[in-house]
């Protein structure tokens, strides 16, 4: 924690400041975030929770993003169409990278199908900070598990530009860590994230 | 700390959870946000980063938010016309209810000029989650402090639509604290916003 002092009006102003490294040190663990990618109903969110679950037991800040707190607030105002995708896909970057610099570990769950986009969060944080998790999973698998019938709808055209039906969905090339939620537990996925966090040195 | 069990696609899907009330207890303090407002120079981010600094000697999870790091990001698409500064207002006020729904107590530092945009973020938070700081200064004042000459550059015209001078201010009817920092030292009102944190039971 250092100081900041200036003067200016004849008055010394005296700016407090913390930094990520003394929020980290709070905490006892390393800012970052995990970024979960793939298909609508691959099991992104539900690999994120439980790895937010195992992480708070160890005594970690956390917090897990999805559409469910997003969509609807930050970017309520965004359509699917590929431009808002993509402003969408910023936003939550942008966001995300501040919930790092307060030392927390933040988990993502968002389908976000381009590369492009992701690259760019990639770009916002510094090396190490950012772990991209591929959730690999067939489109058919997904529609079997999708209890909201989205895939039904989307197949039907009933729903525009869905992403693994009608929209494309670009597979990372170089993810940290690949997930076959098609025949891999979910419990064990999540533990293979620990483990990922734990090889990056990320928590103790 | 609660499980979500749901069955689907005969997988059982195991779905950790935790909850603000979990993050809350980590951190041993209330998730909460302390929103700053006032014209520009009026003191409202030297106040803010030294609450964070006496919150965080005290072991708290804390995070400033303020023009650098959301002007530059998260709202790098808006201009300073009415209609931008109410959604640069919206995006901050949800982005920052993440924070304090992952436990963590908020400090904001923007002129946030408008009535109706400060109380809608309040709006988005539960009773006793915010609490309205006004750091009152009259911009004779402030511009007097303004290093970047920006009152100077706003009275000749070159910066248009500047709060206070060619764009309105609306002082806050019922704010929680008033600061008067042209005549109150800064460390004097940040022991002053600790004193109501601890009041409204945010912290012990």
């Amino acid at each position: 924690m250092t100081d900041k002092i200036s003067k200016n009006n004849n008055v010394t102003w005296f700016n407090g400041y913390v930094s990520r490294e003394d929020r980290e040190k709070l905490h006892g663990h390393n800012g970052a975030l995990i970024w979960f990618t793939g298909l609508s109903a691959s099991g992104k969110s539900t690999i994120a929770h439980m790895v937010e679950k195992l992480l708070h037991r160890r005594g970690c800040s956390t917090y897990v993003f999805d559409g469910d707190n997003v969509r609807h607030g930050l970017c309520s105002d965004l359509t699917f169409r590929p431009e808002d995708r993509a402003e969408n896909i910023r936003r939550i970057g942008e966001m995300v990278k501040l919930f790092v610099d307060a030392g927390m570990i933040v988990l993502t769950a968002f389908i976000s199908p381009y590369r492009k986009d992701r690259r760019k969060v990639r770009s916002l944080l510094k090396d190490g900070q950012f772990l991209e998790v591929y959730v690999e999973c067939p489109p058919e698998v997904c529609a079997t598990r999708d209890q909201k019938g989205i895939y039904a709808k989307a197949k039907a055209g009933v729903i525009k530009e869905f992403t693994g039906i009608s929209a494309p969905y670009e597979a990372p090339e170089n993810p940290e860590l690949v997930i076959r939620s098609y025949k891999e537990d979910a419990s064990e996925a999540a533990n293979r994230v620990i483990k990922l966090i734990e090889q990056c040195g990320l928590i103790k």
